[in-house]
């Protein structure tokens, strides 16, 4: 990667990509980690280099109002001219079938110990709960949209949408238009 | 944006991204939601469509263990089989000269009532702490790897690495192998 890197550098490839900090379309996207989102999500929307603002998670979920993702969001508002939010759930999303507790056992299996989970629960952390997925995408995208309409510290001209897209086609289904 | 998204499907231009959902490279990448990495950044470290799990907030910063980002990672590893774990910081980043007494005078001017921060602080949640940012990049990244390498629950044989990139450029340095 390195290696590859120091290529592109020497060869100037940047220069097709140069742009600033501010979103052009004035727009802040947050969708999931899913490697089959890396590139499809950006050519699939039409969005160059310069034109958003991108924030990843698993799931493109939020539930936590101070997470760092909602966070950025009001970063994003506050700091960087975003008036749009989208939040974009996908079809077939691991977090729609994560089993809590085989992923719990995959962990001893990894070697953490048992008595690292139990002093986890003992301190108040609920695993089952943090690392709960979704059943519906749509469900889930409308829940992290609620989320953002609602928090405390976002601007009432702000416009909230909520998309799900394909990660095989690209193709996008509103949920909900801000 | 949905208008050209359906152009998109419609002329089958997906074709040429299909992967699955396990990383190619067997990596989790956490970089900045920062518009000029949105394409620069996979087309830097030769990241292809299905290489890498992408996660992005604002600033590539975990100070929460359990915030959605670490549970990303943590997720990456557990149900998609990655084995390395990499924290992209970048120069000139927004979250480098965050001033929050300049941010919180910004969310009373786009209309959040007084009453409404002084909520927030009465219950608790100190916003000068919440968006605090970094001095100095590389500090931040090593603290965030710290974090992920400290993390009760990643496997120890996990790597865990940190580099800076150039925005303008796409250069790569590095901070910390892992």
């Amino acid at each position: 990667m390195l290696t590859y890197n120091k290529q592109f550098v020497e060869g100037k490839e940047y220069e097709a990509f140069q742009t600033d900090n501010l979103p052009n379309k004035r727009m802040v996207i947050l969708t999931c980690m899913d490697t089959r989102l890396v590139e499809l999500l950006p050519r699939a929307l039409n969005i160059q280099n310069g034109d958003v603002k991108m924030l990843k998670n698993a799931g493109a979920i939020i539930r936590d109002p101070f997470d760092s993702i909602m966070k950025g969001i009001l970063v994003a508002i506050y700091e960087l001219q975003a008036e749009e939010v989208t939040v974009i759930g996908h079809r077939d999303c691991g977090m729609s079938h994560v089993d809590t507790d085989v992923l719990t056992n995959k962990m001893i299996e990894h070697g953490i110990e048992k008595e690292t989970l139990q002093t986890l629960e003992h301190a108040g952390i609920d695993l089952h709960d943090e690392f709960r997925g979704f059943d519906s995408v749509e469900e889930s995208v409308q829940h992290s949209v609620t989320i953002v309409r609602n928090h405390p510290l976002l601007p009432k001209h702000i416009k909230v949408h909520g998309l799900v897209i394909d990660p095989g086609t690209g193709k996008l289904d509103v949920v909900t238009k801000g």
